[in-house]
């Protein structure tokens, strides 16, 4: 289920989103709890010949993104997902292809998120993902998305 | 001279940062002040008929860092700048052609900025990034980069 989920996921936004074809995201792997989206360093470097910071923004939020939307979409059908803010930190520099990193909070927060959308359709989610680069964390992010429900429950 | 410096900046990331063509970003004006970049909705759209939120990070992102390296460039020569955290806030979707404008801050933050690169060939800055869409604020962006001048002067 969570191959095929995937895949489905990757085919979308490569049709929908032309800029996630341009720096080449892809989900690579997703559980129904972590999730990881590469990114190759050569279409997303810059002139200093590292990643380009605009790209390494683009996949960790796209990365929460997609991490929220599958983890929804598992449990209640449609979702719109959207982040709506975020806060980024830049610890070292990248100079290989790289990665997002992230899984869902602890229970108690999909508690309240699964009893938010059951009783309006809408909801809320904070989470945190790491962009990594040879399994050293490079780059720390963390956003709040907001979840609607396209068919509500009930 | 600010359009000359213009000309040379967009040729410059357009060659040596292919993300940023395939977004379309250009910088559009710059006074030694103040400055906007303008990016076109098309390639920067994403599976609701909106703009990709990672595009938008990166428009952001890369405004303040061309109004850095512009301000740094023009008064102390060549110079690293890069951005090492920001914060950014989507207040409404965008769905039109969208552009970031950002100002220096006060001069007593350039002063303060202007001694430490004198002194020491490094210093930070903070600055406001505003992501706009037919003259509506769309997103605000907040980011702190660092500089370092290539060649210490003195």
């Amino acid at each position: 289920m969570h191959q095929q989920a995937i895949r489905e996921l990757n085919e979308r936004f490569r049709c929908q989103i032309p800029l996630t074809d341009h720096m080449g995201l892809e989900v690579s792997s997703w559980d129904g709890f972590a999730l990881r989206m590469v990114a190759p360093l050569e279409a997303n470097i810059n002139d200093k010949g590292t990643g380009f910071a605009g790209s390494i923004a683009s996949l960790a939020t796209f990365a929460g993104w997609a991490l929220v939307t599958l983890a929804v979409e598992e449990r209640c059908g449609a979702a719109e997902v959207a982040v709506y803010r975020s806060e980024i930190r830049y610890r070292r520099p990248i100079d290989g292809d790289f990665e997002a990193r992230c899984c869902l909070p602890e229970p108690a927060q999909m508690e309240e998120l699964w009893q938010a959308l059951t009783g309006t359709g809408k909801g809320r989610l904070e989470l945190a993902v790491s962009v990594v680069q040879d399994g050293e964390e490079k780059v720390q992010f963390q956003g709040a998305y907001a979840v609607r429900l396209i068919a509500k429950p009930g």
